[in-house]
């Protein structure tokens, strides 16, 4: 063994974490020893608060250290318009576009047959109770476009057939600023199929 | 504040690390959320405890939790042979190669009048100290090829002048593998006057 044994720990954690192989590991944990001990301290401490702390909002199980997360607490959100995800690292991301004013319904997880994960294994039973309360509610799908995916958006889309809620998705196509002559051929066939018109 | 606070000091910390930018600490900093609570309260245990206990070597000054190194208490090194490096870092480098059987002198730091760090701020006073019990020492310097790396190489070179020591360095040239068009020109001049004859 090259590394000391308490050095070694610290490679074998940071090579859990993605994109992180054995150079880097090996780089970040060296790194690690050069960054001052309060600091350090404070992360170890972090990490573990972070674990204890943070967990799912009663209301739209996004990550939060509160009982209810800031973005449903927050009265300035349309709490009818309801952006269905697949787990809470998508809040962040459409968090950073900044023009989302409606909440979030956070599954962690989608519908697999495949892997024995139904309806009740995901949290979508207390979709339709937020939904029941609400005036006007429009529930917008965002889940990726996998078998997963689509038979969890084919459910929901079932759950309130009949109901008094419009049901939306986000927008398949070209992505910004993409070749045509590069862009895969199922995106293009979409974004031709899902053509929209700009003269009337 | 996008994140939750908990979480954004894990994303402050990872920043720090070297080639971690914003959106690679988001990535890791959400990824560590994941991971077993048993391993991330090892790992937080783990650094805390490696700042705490990992110390220079009593005699080499490299990077250990016992008072001497494995290197320096392994009785199959020859410790008249003397490799002298900036830090630890390049023991574990060496150690990868796997060929070299001498030990190390880490001096911590190179002699740098710029920056006002002179000899007695490094590790080099017991580098003399170490040399004088031997028999037919030998110190290869294996710094870099900086102002510092050549001043500091210098300095050592003169402290064993007229003593019972062979200084070497290493050899400077082509890395394997390069192609001749594309190497810096400083290095090819130093890899043609330091050529090697092959044939007698």
């Amino acid at each position: 063994m090259i590394y000391p044994e308490k050095l070694e720990k610290i490679i074998e954690f940071y090579k859990k974490l993605p994109g992180i192989g054995e150079k880097s590991a090996e780089r970040l944990a060296l790194a690690t020893l050069d960054i001052k001990e309060a600091e350090i301290l404070d992360f170890a401490e972090g990490i573990k608060e972070a674990k204890k702390y943070l967990h799912p909002c009663s209301i739209c199980g996004h990550l939060t250290d509160q009982e209810i997360c800031s973005i449903c607490s927050d009265s300035g959100r349309e709490k009818n318009l309801i952006c269905v995800i697949e787990d809470y690292k998508s809040v962040f991301s459409f968090e950073k576009v900044g023009n989302y004013r409606g909440v979030y319904h956070v599954l962690n997880g989608l519908i697999s047959p495949m892997e024995n994960i139904g309806a009740d294994d995901i949290n979508l039973s207390s979709l339709a109770q937020r939904v029941d309360h609400l005036e006007n509610p429009e529930i917008i799908l965002a889940l990726k476009s996998s078998i997963e995916g689509e038979t969890t958006t084919l459910y929901i889309k079932k759950i309130f057939e009949g109901k008094n809620a419009v049901i939306s998705r986000l927008s398949y196509g070209l992505p910004m600023g993409a070749e045509i002559d590069y862009i895969d051929t199922i995106t293009l066939d979409r974004a031709l199929s899902d053509r929209k018109q700009i003269s009337s």
